[in-house]
């Protein structure tokens, strides 16, 4: 995801220094216009830092330093002023430290994570959704433009960027998960799949979830994508978002507990569709020859 | 519903006969350009009888009659080569039976089931699932082009067309009762709904389903509409659709459980948006003075 948008913003026009962990990744950066580096120190004149990492300790790491990378930490050592884009889906608490620590250094923090996949990152289809100081906004906007094909800014407070796409992938994880029941029961009644997405997709459902995930689900394409541990991240931080401001959400919990089974019956390399894989196991359904195909 | 449909027909020319219970009924009726009736056989020289009936009971009852209306059914009564456009929400189990009876009588029934409320039929913005033989579904074809925007025909099989139309409603009540609980986290937290809806709406959730019952949860829009008790029927009947083909739906359950308790606590006059409401009540959410409002 991350070289996708870094090969973009390059392909505009701007300077980029794209840290690597792996020395054997250099030769392909180089080769989208970036300039790559395996010292973390290199970002640090930056004005604008962006992240795109997995999870809440590693976008901690990067900000506060740590051990394994040797790194005193982007709050230490960026130069007031500069701004750190941050564009993981992290959890409002994290997103609420992580700005407080660059507000003591004097920087800025946006949070902008985003709706979409590696395919949609390289075509620019991207959505935003942004919050911030609003200067701090603006400044990051030429970046965010030539990112996604939309900025939703939300307001001034981080966090609550970091929860409106946390509940926006539940949406698509309960969409995914239904589509998924629904697909079971048209296939052992014998209808075709296909059709039944084309019906729903060209009727209530036109969005582009349903469009993009229907269609994959139809064809029993489970290739990642978005692999089924990372989304179970995604529910465990919006199942305790939800639980901290008391609401009970039953169709995400139905979610954690498919994604569980599936994760334990070594479907963990699978994206996010397979949870219709899953209903279908749960149906009697069993696994087809498609499921380990690398197609996307 | 029916009414609405009615009227689009006569406007289009044809000749609509409209049976109707209540006598109080006919002047309204009239005044649509409908030829109203209280004596149901009236209909049985009609070439195509339309039914729009709220369960697989009231369709059994007009099909093989029924003392309660002193009238011999359809299947008895029409003549050989007349059709049964049969456009409710009802059981695959029902629509196979009523099928065969009309066979039986050298009769067509197609079944038509659509996706809509009542201002998308009155627009003539209706999704039509249509199935059943061939030659019937074309001469139903100019009829049904006047009550809906497009015709999904998927088949030769009735019961085909009522299990799509009653997958595709357990999609829209997961969806509402996703966004339900979504926009109760929304609340809690402080944030605007409405922003909330439009950026779901505005990227990966653009479709028909999530703009009008979202923009609905969002303003807590909640007056009838698709009242509960029959949201309930349809999650019935897919629930034993789902269990007669070995499929558990946990997703559906859910919705099953929160409908039940919306019923009990005496939302049974409100629309399915209410879905929102009651998952806002799970959340400590107090009711709000619009939920008894008569907007749509």
């Amino acid at each position: 995801m991350g070289t996708a948008m870094a090969a973009n913003l390059a392909a505009s026009g701007q300077r980029v220094i794209a840290y690597v962990r792996r020395p054997d990744q250099i030769g392909r950066l180089e080769a989208l216009g970036l300039t790559p580096t395996t010292d973390i120190g290199d970002l640090l004149d930056c004005k604008v830092v962006i992240s795109m990492l997995p999870d809440d300790a590693a976008v901690r790491d990067i900000v506060f330093g740590s051990g394994d990378i040797g790194f005193r930490g982007l709050a230490a050592g960026l130069t007031p002023g500069a701004i750190h884009l941050s564009m993981s889906t992290i959890s409002t608490a994290a997103a609420s430290l992580l700005a407080s620590e660059h507000e003591r250094s004097g920087q800025g923090y946006v949070a902008a994570p985003v709706f979409g996949n590696p395919d949609a990152a390289k075509a620019r289809q991207l959505f935003i959704v942004a919050a911030g100081v609003l200067a701090d906004v603006d400044r990051c906007r030429p970046l965010l433009d030539c990112l996604g094909q939309k900025t939703f800014v939300i307001g001034t407070d981080p966090q609550h960027a970091n929860l409106v796409k946390l509940l926006g992938n539940m949406m698509s994880a309960t969409a995914l998960e239904m589509m998924g029941e629904a697909v079971a029961v048209v296939r052992k009644r014998g209808l075709d799949p296909r059709s039944f997405v084309e019906i729903m997709t060209g009727t209530m459902f036109g969005g582009r979830a349903h469009k993009i995930y229907g269609d994959k689900i139809a064809r029993q394409s489970y290739a990642a994508g978005f692999v089924l541990p990372l989304v179970l991240k995604d529910v465990r931080l919006a199942l305790a978002e939800a639980e901290n401001a008391g609401v009970p959400m039953p169709s995400v919990s139905v979610v954690r507990d498919r994604l569980i089974t599936g994760i334990a019956r070594g479907h963990g390399d699978l994206d996010w569709t397979a949870l219709a894989l899953i209903a279908g196991e749960e149906s009697g359904l069993c696994p087809t020859p498609s499921v380990n195909s690398t197609e996307v």
